[in-house]
């Protein structure tokens, strides 16, 4: 599978170089970057061509499929014209930067009747998460009742946003709850107080955001951007019969100077590297036809967005937002 | 000191046996229970009389101190006697089972001019939540931002009543995070969603409590009843520099038969035998002069009252209530 | 029951104060230290006389039992002086610095017919220890087939000998083991190589030791003393269907600064503080009738001392050392 | 590069999947087996062909490199007939099943004049080991000086033989810690006592491997065949500033039925899943000449081979051996 990718910042990047490297059925034979530089030397690493537009990498003929990791506000635009090219694409989180362009993006591929699109919520694939789901799966615990997830950064990359934190941060969990309880939310509220001391006037972090499904389970989320100490995500789920904790899964347990412990990445690659790499496979093996459709598709990044939206809603309220389930296209039924 | 009891159910007796086999500077010589056997059976076995009466214990000429664990409705009566006699007192908690009770007691004790009541929050003599407040205390990982406890038992022992999930056992957690952070609270809502397996209907359980306290502080609380799997307390303290997390401090991990793991104490007792020693120490060692005043106050348990009160308002109303904080009598001003 | 202190150092002051604040049943009346001062501001805390000599303590009338810790090469006069006045007494671990002193009290306790001694092995009162030789017993993980001991300080408080490693220090596992698994050892041999930085020209450290026992458990010990990083002591049981792993049962886990971690003590009194309260109260508790008697025997001391003999003999001839297993005075049977 | 594949057993199809569908850079094109149907089925599954001989697979034209996971008995034979093709193999451990013939593949290797063969010490593309040594190189905790490895299997697949514990197990930790301290041994002892339950008579499990190495480093060696419970791989670095330990990484903790725990593999492939893939990634990137030979060489097992020949000559004579080093031919200086 040649896969031409758009945009060669840190995680376009780091796709390109896992699907040269580190995938099986896959090659990298186009990038195009604003920073022509950028994509130039990315495109000699791994043998490729540099592209001039992003368009000119869809349209290319040695291009088959596309990851699209440009910035967010271009993300619906490439969509739509992968789609009109008709070529697979893995797109990465979010679907769109506004839920309006989400639902054009959606439209569309509703529109072409097929599912072309793999949304880059890449949590799906952490072993973590993968052992947690199957755990609950299982039955050993018996039914989900609340799912506790804390997402902690050591500082807010772009400069601490709180309608970021949810649409941009928090959308991970938003995401990866629904699919641990293959369920939708009906309800969300935010609430903040004391603020991080790395926190500026007017914004409000750490978040404690609050859903409920449909059925009741509430899913709790910590959300906070200017932790300092490092990148943590942990996720609980308290059952009816017992509870499932998931965290980093480390290995190496240094002691030394008075303390035992065990070293925290400083950013989220260094916690889901592995996570990555099972994602770009999955997509290839899907697109390649060895399996179905995987990951998350279009309408699981529309819901993320239709829950982000009413969670910023929520914060800007300042209470409680009850959230409506569209209907589900049945391209997305399965 | 010599010590009367009143009440010999479980925690009387296992207070009473303390005193007389653990504790240094103490010896029980008289207990009272409506059931006189029960009395009589603790009585002997700890060299002490059995006694017809609540009021001929705390009258008694060889009573120096009282302890005082009685049912929940009779602790404002027993409370109210002791004040009267001018004796000290361990009263367990709640120190009553409503808040117009609990002032009263306040209002005695404030009349006399001086304490006289320990209450019974064993908790803060609990070697992990004595360890998590030094390292809070140390300034390691800053200033504290959110509290988040959980609170399970296996089933609710006297049957699941919501109201008494937040009054009798979620009322640990509102002491206790008020002592951890030297702070009184000023707003607070309960959530709930799909129940436990065991939750006979038009009751609740689990329950997501959160508090704010008056700096902003977020205090949440699982308070989950009916888990099945056991009696587990976590808290986790959320700060601008760092976290603490306390577990339950198991010293023996057993792996066998394809899993590696650690026991669950079934009860509270097997969670907090030592806090318990420790509390009657410390009572002791106070009324003797070794120390000054031990444990919470009468104004602690006042305040408790006043927080858990607006929890189940909150519950009740479905919406978020604010709590005013009353002036605190000087008495309680150290 | 009066207790007499002999020997106001570290320990005898952390017995004395214990006794005297924190057991049940028990006061300070006497206390000899050949530092006087320091005898006299202990004794003073305690309400306590100072007396002119050891043999003063044995004998005042106001003393019914003795606290010996005195230097070692002192334990096995004191003892025989206590022997001498029929007064029970806590001897601290070691029974005495020679094999054949220690045999000497043992004589002296067995031609009087009757158990005096408690010797100070406080492990067997730790909870972790004590929760560990729980669940061997219970049956879960079947029989013991190997023990594996890591015992780490940070450095040696009295200089580096390699002797004392195995005398002093190393006897505590020699001890646990062969009360964990209630059998004595047939069989030593002690290794080293590479020494740690702290470690001075002609002595070793770390050592391996193994032994192994009448029915074939081997028993290993890691004898670190000069680990720098603080005090650890593990234990670990492979038995026949399953492992038991003991640590040392830490509440609170800190993270800051990219890591995750629990602090480590950097002395012995910080991991076995409830060890050495539990230990006085079972002694106090044995001695006032309450129980049998309690913790570890003069059999148990000299069966000790045999095997630490053993091992220094293996150090010495590098090679391994069969151990003959004496007789056990009947006194000594249960 | 389009790789053959003899052996189409557990670790071979596991090989030829991973090299399929999880590998970049490589296709299988031929496999060989005796169990014909099997080799076919595998073929079939990879679009490759089944071929009638190791030697077809060798020589075929469509096969750029080889994997070697025929019985231990042919691996000398297979390698050498490999490299009398001039093709590069991926060889399991061990490199041969005697000494002599290890010596012959190792000799004909040399005679070419280029290394060929990365063996099969899959361990040492494991993130926990990885990690571990990275953690070591960089300083923090100070020099080696004990190697603690625990390495237990549920049940010996192929029957319980001590020898076979020794070269076809415990060979696991004597490569990866002589590649994690980067050094030979000079030493070896193996112990044993009283065994499990599943111990046929004239076996013995466990046992304890120590080995020392030529700077005098202690590695010991729990090496448990029949431990009933699960596969468990640990390995602790003693060093002199601070402690290394190595667990399994597990992510997901369970509470439930009055423990808390996490599951255990029952076999290794559940626990060295990751490492098996990453090997086969580092094996073809070494031989397409994107980095230089990755992984063990031929003098990594042939001083396995000669580290284990002496540990079995311990065993057998009941004491423990002196370890010559030969000298390491010029093409493994590096």
């Amino acid at each position: 599978m040649r896969v031409g990718v758009i945009g060669a910042g840190n995680i376009g990047t780091a796709h390109a170089v896992s699907l040269a490297r580190e995938v099986s059925g896959s090659t990298v034979t186009a990038v195009f970057d604003v920073a022509g530089e950028r994509a130039q030397a990315v495109a000699a690493d791994l043998g490729a061509r540099s592209l001039p537009s992003a368009q000119a990498v869809i349209e290319d003929e040695s291009v088959d499929a596309v990851v699209i990791a440009s910035p967010d506000d271009l993300h619906a635009e490439h969509a739509l014209a992968c789609l009109a090219a008709g070529k697979p694409m893995m797109l990465e989180k979010p679907l769109a930067s506004t839920l309006e362009d989400a639902q054009r993006v959606m439209d569309a591929e509703v529109a072409r009747g097929e599912r072309l699109i793999m949304l880059g919520f890449m949590r799906r694939f952490d072993p973590g998460y993968v052992a947690l789901k199957a755990s609950l799966a299982s039955g050993d615990v018996g039914e989900a009742l609340v799912v506790h997830n804390i997402h902690r950064n050591a500082y807010a990359a772009y400069g601490l946003d709180t309608t970021l934190s949810i649409n941009n941060s928090a959308v991970h969990e938003v995401d990866i709850s629904r699919w641990l309880l293959d369920e939708d939310y009906a309800w969300v509220q935010v609430l903040s107080g004391k603020p991080g001391p790395d926190v500026p006037d007017g914004q409000q972090d750490p978040l404690l955001i609050t859903f409920r499904t449909t059925s009741g389970v509430m899913v709790t989320i910590e959300m906070f951007m200017t932790a300092r100490y490092g990148y943590e995500v942990r996720c609980s789920v308290v059952a009816g019969n017992g509870i499932l904790d998931m965290d980093d899964g480390t290995f190496v347990t240094r002691t030394s100077q008075g303390s035992r412990g065990q070293d925290i990445p400083e950013l989220w690659l260094g916690r889901f590297g592995e996570a990555y790499r099972a994602e770009m496979q999955a997509w290839i093996d899907g697109i390649r036809g060895l399996t179905g459709p995987a990951g998350a598709s279009t309408w699981d990044g529309f819901m993320a967005a239709v829950s982000c939206r009413a969670a910023v809603d929520a914060l800007n309220r300042g209470k409680a937002v009850e959230i409506d389930v569209p209907n589900r296209p049945a391209i997305y039924s399965t």
